[in-house]
């Protein structure tokens, strides 16, 4: 049987700490490709380049391992790969992973991440997909205690592979981890968002900083609740964005239609 | 009573035709205030500015109409409204509005819009927030069609709210509209998403392209089915990315836990 080919990428560059703490581990499920940004991407969410050519730096091309550095955002890399435009590469990913990202994306970070900005991507080409975060912005962070729950959840994947339309949005809290728990988002908010900066034209600009708030820190299923209890959080999630109670609420004259014409 | 404060964002820029309908018909509802960014940033999503601050420009301060020009995303923008950072900006907008677009954000491109990026923030703040897009790319497309819908719609909107969280992608067909539906998104794909085109250094750089298919032809429910049948098509859109079907499917040791610790 044909070895799987993982597809590893992220939002924090192909040269981070995080990403090549996933290399170590994916490259015992399979051969491995990395095509990452050549630098920092994060926030990207799903944006893609549209305005400017992507281009790429083969960075190491050894037998079950490639490496490609690329100008885009981490979903520009994710549809790169699946074109086949890029020389050598010429079969679609078995599995699509994304990270491990330097920082939090539980709650509504998720919406904002470019790290799942890759795994919502790799779903959309229905390929069963995960993006890893730890909940530590630092470079150095101990990325050591999340490596075997993580090869847990990639092992599970790709044994059992995912609902159609879901990737996994996977974070893990710093220190000991007790367990990994499945989760919904938890409600969030961002306070103080900038902070304003002098510049030299008689105005600030602003710098975007700011504190994350859990809005519901008495709910048990949430995936904040799992993080700040010492589990790592699964979220669930789906790339089809419409809500289907909604419909039910907007359709009040029970003709899907709102207004005639 | 106080006027309604309406924002207004987009993603092609604070000087677009399809932003100055969108204004028209706005006015007559409130005051408004346009923060939007001062060019292209087309298939931005819910991207973030992270690594250089956000500037301003004052384009003009009128009575009951002000216009800013912000150098970030169409999600910077709402976020830089709400954090009344910027001179003069003292309460929150009562209704956030997105558009209106050059060019679809149906489908999977709801993922992708910058448009839609400004809409679900807008929701993240508690506010009734709708994107407007027209399925056609031209700077000089005819948005005349369009506007007693949008219209409508805004009326609607502002006299009835939205359900928690949600916010409404709004897309129009070119040409004679017979009515507008409530839609769910249509699963679809993008094809031949790159050209490649030669670069000096011995190696192609990648343009994005590519045509939209509809993967559903066939469903009556969707919003290119709608589309394509003459209607303008409102799906509601959530920010809880959580797929809750998929959290029962992945409990299957009904302990909330994949594996234990």
């Amino acid at each position: 049987m044909q070895k799987k080919l993982i597809l590893i990428t992220n939002d924090d560059g192909y040269n981070s700490n995080g990403i090549n703490e996933l290399i170590k581990i994916a490259r015992s499920f399979g051969d491995v490709l990395v095509v990452a940004p050549d630098g920092a991407r994060s926030a990207q969410s799903s944006a893609l380049t549209v305005a400017l050519p992507v281009t790429y730096t083969e960075i190491s091309n050894r037998e079950h391992f490639r490496i490609i550095a690329c100008s885009g955002t981490p979903a520009d890399c994710v549809k790169l790969v699946f074109s086949k435009q890029l020389p050598g590469i010429e079969r679609d990913p078995d599995i699509v992973l994304s990270g491990i990202n330097h920082g939090s994306n539980a709650s509504i970070n998720v919406i904002y991440s470019g790290t799942m900005g890759a795994a919502i991507e790799g779903a959309l080409y229905h390929k069963s997909s995960i993006g890893f975060s730890l909940c530590n912005h630092d470079n150095d962070a101990d990325f050591s205690k999340t490596l075997p729950f993580f090869s847990k959840i990639i092992e599970h994947v790709i044994a059992n592979g995912l609902p159609k339309g879901v990737c996994l949005n996977v974070n893990a809290p710093v220190g000991e981890i007790l367990g990994m728990k499945v989760c919904r988002q938890s409600l969030g908010s961002w306070r103080n968002e900038f902070m304003a900066s002098p510049t030299p034209y008689n105005k600030d600009c602003y710098w975007m900083v700011g504190e994350f708030i859990n809005d519901e820190p008495e709910a048990t299923d949430t995936d904040e609740w799992a993080l700040t209890n010492g589990f790592i959080s699964i979220q669930p999630v789906q790339t089809d964005m419409t809500d289907y109670m909604a419909i039910k609420k907007l359709n009040f004259d029970n003709q899907n239609t709102i207004f005639n014409a």
